[in-house]
């Protein structure tokens, strides 16, 4: 089995972006009632998701998504707390219809309802929800809800710990993403992604917040950002700072997906990654919708260059596209038979 | 001849912190005259360069190094214009007296006295002072003057232009090197170096900078940030969003270093990125000073990697050890022989 354990909800019907404007709309407005409101969409509606994530994942060879609302979409920088968490239930709700539609497709990760003022408010309960009553087995949690301007604080202080306690309780793992940039330095997905990711590893090894959590686990995604190609100045930063070696600061707490557009990349990553902390992911459909005319596939047909490299062993393998997942987001194997 | 980029004055002698810390208290001083003062520094005392840059230099087997003021040191988010004036003065004043006591082993790129309310205020004449005085070769441009809460606008913005003139002028470039995060989500040498030099690429990428100034060059060190690991995603967004392809848009006037502190990094770098966009540097003494116990050198003794990669024709060595610094850095061919 082939789980790929990064794709968002980025192809939702209209509806959904509908009842996110007229969200914000009724921000502006000193009358607004501030009710949850619904979204309408059918079930139809929602099948269209055969002719884009569902097609795609038949024609690569992937089995199952890990998925989540469209990261980008997020956006908690625009409101409060009570616009985030209406936000954020709307769009889980709709993916775990999209799972309850494609159990066998599609696994949920939920969106918190995060906030720049309190940046973990409502996040546990909701949290709680999306596991404990749509079948959820992780969240996505965006390490800067201000989106670009970085005001919160880093993901290893304190503050931040109610919601890991959560994590444990629940056996959970968090991808780190942040959402749409509104500073106009970073752009979104060519820039903000990947210093997010960079800049989370740098947290968690400059800070002990694995020895107060021990079992905490984090994805950074795409590819870990700039790390594995600095894996150098990383191990140097870490030695020089008498912090653990890397392989133990990463073992059981910091994995990193594939989602890395072009072979030497990926060549890369899992040459110097231990393959116990690589998880197969694609982020398809997402930033990159285009064909390569390089090699006249997909950029975000990950597992095509992971199956270029001849020197991967078969049981490293079967960690990367399986194993790891089942690992990371155990509530996986109550969902999925092996 | 092998041209070192990349180097900073780490090892200044302690009368320049000195002078920093009266200048940083006098500022909290209602009655602080804010006069320039003056920095006393033997040459005796520069020439303990002789027990540090200059014996690496001789040691890792490379001849010259374009020698800038400490990149961490520059904190042009304190004080204002004045206090950056000031201080970039002094500084690049103490690299020039390295340069004239050396002149063989080391070339002047100077610090700009930027302030984050205006970021270009001095520049333009500093930048000319130090090249047209002093015989500098380039400068280093902060993207980020605030020290991490980018406050900035992009590097492609207009009201970056005025410098870009004087660059063009003096037929200059600049490496894109931001300062000390004050932000505390960014660890400096590990975050937001890496974070800027990625965000600049993207900032390049989608603007129309070198339509109007052809010949503006700027070299993004730290080997790219997270670009060339993520080349594939540049082509794809690149391709998305129309811009022309990454060869066409780097070719005359983006330029990557080698400051990657393993074998498996350097190797993809000199894959993916042709080598006429590539530079030698090593940013020794820099931000890992330790020695690698996979390798038993110096994790910044990037010569070593770069003559690891068999692959690599003696034409692009040549280029990368260089000739492309004396073609970005045009100005070194007037102090240095062949």
């Amino acid at each position: 089995m082939i789980i790929d354990c990064h794709g968002h909800y980025t192809t939702a019907p209209k509806a959904l972006q509908s009842y996110r404007d007229a969200q914000i709309a009724e921000l502006k407005s000193p009358s607004g009632l501030r009710e949850k409101g619904s979204v309408r969409i059918s079930d139809d509606e929602i099948k269209a998701i055969e002719g884009a994530q569902l097609k795609f994942q038949r024609e690569r060879g992937s089995d199952v998504t890990i998925f989540s609302p469209r990261a980008s979409a997020m956006t908690h920088h625009i409101g409060d707390a009570t616009t985030s968490l209406h936000w954020s239930q709307h769009c889980n709700d709709l993916v775990a219809r999209v799972c309850s539609l494609y159990p066998r497709n599609f696994v949920g990760v939920c969106q918190l309802p995060q906030t720049p003022s309190h940046p973990i408010a409502n996040c546990t309960e909701e949290l709680e929800r999306c596991v404990n009553e749509l079948g959820f087995v992780g969240c996505n949690l965006n390490p800067d809800p201000s989106g670009g301007h970085w005001t919160a604080p880093p993901l290893t202080d304190r503050s931040w710990y109610p919601l890991y306690e959560t994590m444990v309780v629940l056996d959970v793992p968090a991808m780190v993403h942040v959402s749409t940039s509104c500073n106009a330095n970073f752009h979104t997905t060519g820039a903000h992604y990947m210093n997010a990711d960079t800049t989370a590893f740098m947290q968690f090894l400059t800070a002990d917040l694995f020895k107060d959590f021990p079992t905490l686990r984090f994805i950074i995604p795409h590819g870990g950002g700039a790390v594995p190609y600095h894996w150098g100045r990383y191990r140097g930063l870490a030695q020089d700072m008498k912090r653990p070696p890397l392989p133990d600061l990463i073992r059981d707490n910091i994995f990193f997906d594939t989602c890395v557009y072009h072979l030497p990349g990926i060549r890369l990553l899992l040459n110097v990654i231990p393959a116990d902390n690589v998880l197969f992911g694609s982020e398809m459909v997402g930033a990159v919708r285009g064909v390569d005319p390089e090699t006249g596939h997909y950029f975000d047909d990950t597992k095509r260059y992971i199956d270029a490299v001849p020197s991967l062993s078969d049981a490293d393998r079967g960690k990367i596209f399986e194993a790891n997942a089942r690992r990371v987001y155990p509530r996986i194997n109550r969902l999925l038979a092996d």
